[in-house]
This record gives structure tokens, sequence and C-alpha cells, in this order.
């Protein structure tokens, strides 16, 4: 089969070569806004099958959202369904960074995935623990899961979220102003900012997923980091939440759980098949990665890994 | 396999009889007000085995927006991607008859699966036949993939429809004047509110809904109704957006898509597995099937069915 | 004192002159688009001294929403308090033909001035009488008001209207579906559709307006219309939300209560001292006449007639 | 006319005595939350004559969003019509600390008198000066205006604003984001924070308000404080948008140009009358005063001062 999904990678990178260089690289931060549109990678590890990669697949950028799925998975490791109190479960029909929702439901944003969730999210874990605590765990953890000890945090990234973060500070005091921010909205944004500054590879990045392809098992590791019902569960709201306002397109179009990020990744998940990292900066008009979109798109047609698609 | 689906389902039965007669039964029409709201009934069709009914099975209720996934199939057939001109692909965030989304996206309704888009949805089917043409239409392509000559549209249900259908005529009156909707006003609202009057049994519906377990391909009847691609898209629409702003905790429960209607119906497909159709007419907060949300989670934890936990 | 105001409309008209002819036209419907946008008209009816004109002052326009200020007068004059029931009296911070405030406030609109407003008001006028005795009461009434019986609606405009009334009618079957409409939905948009074609001149329409300058008395006919009190509150009314989403500019700007209509009139009235009435097609962007209020601006600041800057 | 007016006030305050104590205090600080809600002052100053005053008018109390009509004079007299780049001038529709509105427009909050416009107009203040020197200026401004030089701020409400501010600091840092905040958010909030404890009782508002009820010249002082234009214009502001969402409930029943604030006084101008202020703690549902509203109508009827009656 790996010979087939070499194939079906070459065919696929041809595929997609017409979207390279298509749509706006983010550039709210200089350290974005910087990195050559026409960069592309993607990396396919399979449950017990070498992984195939091609392209930029080891150069490190910043995940950016992505790192929304690891705080969740500590989060409910740490709090299971405690940490329903603090964020919802439904898709938020509205753009990433969006408030309205926020006043209408009184501070409690819809899902872990907007960027009010996972401030919220990322602000139960500093309930125990300081931000550099918080931090070095965070990093520990995925450095763990990817395999991989030398994944850190970009400074210069985290230091510039920081700076121009004031829409976010703006949805942490929101949230924190009807008391459903668990830490001081300073504390949880520091952390939020850094979670976000993770830089990792596509090779990484999909290593770091397998274990939500595996029922909550890492494959290679042999170690349980999830129960198989929570590992479902995280793969439905990746589906249903996981790009924004732009979750039913990925879903009608690929049909992978699926998380993407600013920077031009996307982590997807094949449950019982595969973990999946692409990256490629420009992003389309919801603000996820173009390329990538149409990479993953080519990818479940030919590999008949949708979700939708079994038997 | 056919024991242990017995077996399964007498112990998701049992599971679920807590939950008999909660919720409140829809009553914004003398017809479903009446119904008990101890009713319960499921049946599911196995792909290549025999079906398994409990309870009210065979007992004709109010199918209601369930029939939305029957129309959007015709209108697939006809228009292809071009009704997508008419409606969008994302979960609304919003409740099913919200018109604040129209305003803000003049008057393109999110997804096919909410009120104004399936209204959207059944005027472009009446371009190019009477709205008498397109409901026989519509109830031969029922009874066809149901396998039973005998369903109907309950009259007295659509006029009532018809004289308590003011929030979706401002629907379809919106939608018109920002002339989204391919047909006039009243037409489109006679010919919705006589497809949301179609009774179905909980066998019936199962059946019917086989064809979308299967990859678009009826497996009885050996018939191709729609393209295995089209076939995996309806099935993510009905993930992302089957049950209004609940379809999220839906996706996080249950994890199949699946449809429901305010008659405490709900049609849910298994893809690769089965057709499901169970019913009780008690709703819970978001308008769905209360029970029949609670027996759809059980059945799809005991037989492993979730699209989110493969291999 | 007449002399001086014949000083200051020359000198208003002639700062009003470079506005002429900018501003879009309406036209959604023929009959008002194909009006010449170079158009202008003015009358001031000072209390008891002779009005002066100007211009196009007697040429019938269509009055438009400016006909809600002769509803409202005649609701209250039945129903007294017990209208507020069915409409608020706060400025909509939304455009005049927005229904996203009515779905966050369950079908009550927020002023009769705003076209959901009015229509609510014109259907309590219909509890106790057909759309045709309505018509003919309201036409009277402003025949009588007005000192002149050629005043009469346009058949041609009524028929348009009725025709391209989808998002009023969307807006009427929305209070209905929440029973906050006192007539059905097709009576009710009916009335509305024909008052909104009254063709009146701005001569025609100062004069109905002088009650309200003179405390609810007609200073000529010695007629008694409404309370002193009524009559502060309507001013009060028009002031704050007479001019849909650009009311708080027209207050600031002019400083007298008025009403605007899509036909380019505008009615304002400057308590104590006259009943004034604009004329001129092309509209700004909230859609009140754009040197219709240009001339009103200037007029006040020449008369010292703003309400706020008495003594 | 003194003794009329007298009189009136004690018919006015004979009326107001039902409402006393009614409404709610507000307590999101426990400066406010402590005092006692049957408190109740008025003061009066006409034009020209000695002031009238009664009850607790010379009890300072927290003037909070009063101050403002201050800032706001302060920063026309600096910036003149440079200042609408940064703030609206309508009627918001929406509670006075609503977001949703600043997502819809982009960070332009709508006017000056609900919080996030009162913060932009503070921040374009701290463009050439500091924070204390602001505090300085605004102080020693309000104390020349109301004739003495006592008044100051309660730091222990500044304090205790600062600590419960997150909504605020959510709309600042909000606007921030989109580059319309003129100064650093916390510099805005601060100086914010400290106008709004600004401490005052009836007789010092009242007389510090007596510009505004005289075309912006000072009667007794003699000193020019703002253009008259400028003045009618401050007053229109107040009209439509002085009350937050009951800003026209407050023009119908009371028909003056005011400002309310949640510690529960309200500054009300009679243009060319008198400057008026009330106070009484007990909040009604929109957020002002319930009883100084009830007086404040008690005495626009009584006294015919309404802007809407004159002649």
């Amino acid at each position: 089969m790996i010979n087939d999904l070499n194939d079906i990678v070459n065919r696929v990178v041809k595929e997609t070569r017409p979207s390279l260089g298509q749509g706006r690289v983010a550039n709210y931060i200089p350290a974005l806004g910087a990195i050559d549109p026409r960069k592309f990678g993607i990396a396919i590890f399979p449950l017990n099958e070498p992984p195939v990669v091609y392209g930029n697949a080891d150069e490190p950028f910043s995940i950016q959202s992505i790192s929304k799925v690891f705080t969740l998975t500590l989060a409910l490791e740490a709090y299971g369904a405690d940490l329903w109190a603090y964020v919802g479960r439904e898709p938020s029909g509205t753009p990433f960074n969006s408030i309205v929702q926020l006043e209408q439901e009184a501070g409690l944003p819809r899902n872990p995935f907007i960027n009010a969730g996972a401030i919220a999210v990322t602000a139960t874990l500093l309930k125990q623990q300081t931000v550099s605590v918080f931090l070095d765990h965070l990093v520990t953890f995925v450095q763990q899961i990817a395999d991989d000890e030398t994944i850190s945090i970009d400074q210069v990234v985290a230091r510039s979220e920081a700076e121009t973060g004031n829409r976010n500070r703006s949805l942490a005091a929101f949230m924190a102003s009807f008391n459903n921010l668990a830490a001081p909205v300073e504390d949880a944004l520091n952390a939020y900012f850094n979670q976000c500054a993770l830089a990792m590879s596509c090779r990484q990045l999909a290593r770091a997923g397998l274990f939500l392809a595996n029922k909550g098992l890492d494959p290679i590791s042999g170690r349980r980091l999830i129960s198989p019902e929570r590992c479902r569960r995280m793969n439905a709201l990746m589906l249903t939440c996981g790009h924004y306002d732009g979750s039913g397109e990925f879903a009608f179009r690929v049909g992978l759980p699926g998380k993407s990020g600013v920077g031009g990744g996307i982590l997807a998940i094949a449950p019982g098949h595969a973990s999946i990292a692409v990256w490629s900066p420009g992003l389309n008009e919801r603000g996820n990665s173009l390329a990538g979109t149409v990479a993953l798109e080519r990818l479940a047609k030919r590999t008949g890994w949708s979700v939708f698609s079994q038997g």
C-alpha cells in the first residue's frame, strides 16, 4: 500500500500545483507576512506504515490555531466534562475572532476552536499552574507525541502576537467580565499567544496527531493518550468546528476532521487510516490554507478516507 | 450479526426508556400536539441484512424537516452544483427559523437544512414544474426509495402548516426581496408546507435512507440514486447542519450524519453500515427528539458506527 | 417678519443649489425612478402668517414614509397608549427595512417610523374597519388638514409598491408569526402600500403638518387635532426616529423633528414657529433627501428654529 | 417666577415621592451598592435667577456617565469636527456596554455617550497630554464651570471601576484592534475610570451644565465656553443618545436633552430656560434613575420646558 500512497501523493501534488502561490499570506505580524507563499509541504502518517512526505515537509512553520487541538486534549484530560462549563460545542457560524456571539450568549464561547473558546480552554489549564509551567508542560507534551525534542515556541512570533493582540485581548476581557474566564486576562493571553507560536513541521505535526487517527492510542509508542470515546468526540469537534465559518465547506469538500491555522497549516485526521499535515501559507477568504485544502480534497478523494465514504 | 443487532437494539431501548415522555411535543399545529409523547419507534436497515425494528416502528408520523433530505436529493440531481447559487453549505449557529443570518448575508440561506434553505431548495424544483407536479414527483420518489406505495401527504397537517406558516412566509418573502427565490413566494410555501406533511413510519424512513448509507446505490433494488461523491457530500451536510443549532452536539454525542424533524423523527446514516430511523415526539430544547437522540447515542456507542471511530 | 422669511428662503435656496441633482433617486419602482433629480421645492407655513413657497412647491410627489406621521396621528387618536403594545418608541440603530431587531425583540418593532413599526400601526387601524374604509378615512383626513380636496393616492405607485413589496411582506409576516400584527398580513400590506402612495405637494404637506407646530391645534381652521401633550410626544418621536439610522445626524445638523420619505420629501416641524416641507428626489446614503436636508440645515441655522437653540 | 418655580418643585417632589426607593441600585462596585436607595435631590438653575434646590441636593454622588458631557465638551474644543473620525452621532439601539455594534461597524462607536464612544473621546484627549495632566485639566474645568473648587475624583470609586472594568477593557481593546483608539488601551481606561468617579452634588452639576442651557455662554461668569452652534449640537446628541437604549423613551416622556449616570444622577438641559440635576440611586430597567426620570417628566410637564412644546 505504501507504493500506492506514494503514487497518490504524487498525483495529489500535481493536482495541487496550480493552486500554489494563490491566496493571501497572513500579514498581521511581520514574521508571518515574510513567508514565501509558494511553500508547500505534506506529511502523511498511516497507521502502522512508514510516513510519506513531500516538499517543505521538514520546515517548521507557525502552527497557530492548530495548537488548540493540543490544549483541548490537555484540558479534557485535566477536567473532563467539567470543561464544558467554560466553552460550548456548536459551530459558530461567525468568523474566528467574532465577539457578537459572545455578547448574545453571555460570554460563553461557542466551541474550543474559535479564538474566544481556545482562550477559555487555555485559561482553565492555568487554574493550577503558572503560565510558564503550563508552557513547559505543553511543549513537553507536543515533543512527546511528535517524538521530537527540537520542537519549541518561536519567541519572535510570540512577542508579535502579544503586540498585535488587541482583538484577542478584547475577547478575553469580555469573557472575564462575565466571570467565564478561569484565569486573569493577561495570564490567559500570555499563555495563548505563546501556544499559537509553536513552530512545527508537517512531519512533526502529522506524527503528533497520530493518536487521533487511532482511537486515542499512539500506534508507534503504544501509549494511550485519551480514551476511544474522547478521541471520537475530538474528531467530531474538529469536523464541525475546525475551520471557523468554513467548517461546513471543508466537511463537504474534504470530509475529514481537521484544524487549520493562519500560518497556512492544516492537521487532518482520517480515523482508522492516517494523520495528515499540509502546509502552504496562502489563505482562502475564510482564513484556511488554499492549496492545503485543495491537497486534502484531492487526497481524500483518491484514498476514499472521507469519514462519509466508509464501507 | 443480526442477532447481535437485535441484542444491541434491546439494550438501547432499555437505556432509552427513562427518557421516554420527556421533552416537549411540538404544538404549533393541533395535529402534532395531539400525539402521545410516550410513543417510541426505531427501525434499522443494515446493508445487505434484514431490518431490525422495535416499538411504534410502523406507525406513520409527520416527517417534517426530514423531507429536506429528499428534496435536496432531487434538487442536486436536477441542478448539480448550480444549486449552490441559492443556498450555502455552512452550519448556521442560529435556530432553524432565524432570519438574522439572512439579512446579514443578503438573502442567501446558510444551508439546505434550515427552513430558509429548504424553502430555497424547493423553489428551485419549481422552476420547471407546477407545485402539484412537484408534489406528485416527490411522493413517487419517496414511495420508490421506501419501496412502499402507501406513503402520502397528510392533508390535515399540510393545511395547518399553511395556516400557521407566517414565520416561513416571512423567510420566503425575505429571500424573494433579494431575488434569491426561484419561484413565487406562495408557490414555494405551498410546496414546502406539503412536503413537510409527508407521513412515514420509521420502517419506511429507514428504508428510504438506505442509499445514503451505501454510496448512493440502493442495495436492495440495485438502483443508483446519486453518485458516491454526491452521497458523501450529502452525509457531510447532514452531519454539520442536520440538527439546526444542535448539530455540533449531535455530532459530538452520536457521530452520525442525520436529519431531525419537529415531529420527533430522526433519520441517521451510518455510512457503510446502515440507515436508521427513530421516532419519539418529545423534543429537547434545540427542537430535536430527546429520546430519539439518546437512542442514537447509545446505538452508535454499542455498534461503533460513529463516522469518527473507524478502523 | 414675512419679508425676513422670504429673504431667508432665498438665501437657503442659493446655499442649497450646489447640492441639487446629487444623491441617488430611489428606483425600486419605475414611477419613482423616472423623476428628474434636479427637482426642488420648499414650502414654509409659519404660525399665523402667510406661507412662503419656492420652486416645485406645487408639484405632487410620492410622500412615501411621511404618511407614517398621519397614520400614527390617527392610531393614537383611536387607541391612545394602548398602541404601544404593538410598537416601541426607541431609535432602531438599523436601516429602515431591517428585520434583525424584530427577531431579537420577538416581533415588536422599535418605533412607528421604521417600516415594520408603520405596518404595525396601520394594522391596528384595520381592527375595526376594512382596508378601503381605512383608506377613505386616511385620504379625507389628509385632505382636511391640508385643506385641499385634490389630494389622492397614486394608483400606479400603489400597485408598484405591492409588486415589489417582498421585504415589507417579510416584515409583516414576521410580526404576524409572533401575533404582533392586529390585521391579516395581506390587508395590512395593502393598506400600507396605498398610504405610501399618497401624492402631495410641498404646499399641501407643510399645510397638513401645521397642527404639529402648534401644540396640536390647526391655527387656520381652529380645529384641535390632538392634545398638546400628544403633539409634544409626536415631535419627540419624529426627532429621535424620523430618519431611520440617520436620525441622530439629522438632529445634530438640523435640530427639528421631521419625517423623510424615499420619494425625496421631508416634513419638518419647528414647534411654535412653522411647518416646513421640502422635496428633492436625490437621496443620501441613509435614504433621506440630500438637498432637502441641506436646505433644512441652512433654514434652521438662519431662523434659529432648532429646538435646541431656544431663548 | 421664582416663587412659581418653588411651587412647581414642591409639586414635582410630591408627585415623585411614590417612586422613591424603587428601582435597583447599581451594585457592580461596593461604593455604589452601599448608597441608600431613598436618597433624592434636585437642583434647578434657571438662567438669570437664583437656583431652586430640594432634598439631598448638596450631597456629592458618583456622576459616572454624566462625565461624558464634560469630556465631549473638552474634546470638541480641542479637535472640532475631526473628533467625528473616532466616534459617530447616531443612537445605538443597544445597551450602554454592547459590543455587537462595534463589530458590525469596524470598531467605530455609534455615539459619544455609550461606553465605547466615551472611551474613544477620552482617548483623543490623551493624544497630547498624559493621563494625570488630562485628569487635572478635567477636574479644573469642572470646578470652574461648577464654580466650586471642592469637586474631586473619588479615588475609592476609581479603583473599584478599574478592578471591575473588564467589559470596558474589552470595548477599548476592540477599538484598538481596529486602530480606532487614539491612546494606549490602559491609558484610555485609566483616564476613563477616573472621570467616571467624579463626585458632584446636584447643585454642582446643575451649575456646571448652565452653559448648555444658554447657547454655550455661562450666564453667571459671562464666560463663553462653546459656540452657540456647538451648544445646539451637544444638546441634540444628549437628546438622541443620552440615555442609551432608553433615549427615545426619555425624549418621549420628558422632552429635554439629558445625560444619565449609573450612580442615579441625570443632568437635563432646558435650552433657554434652565439647567437641572436630579439624583436618586434606584435605576429603571434601562439603567437610568427611576425617580429622577419621573421628577424630570413632571417638571417638564409643569414648566412647559420640553423642547417640543415651544411657542
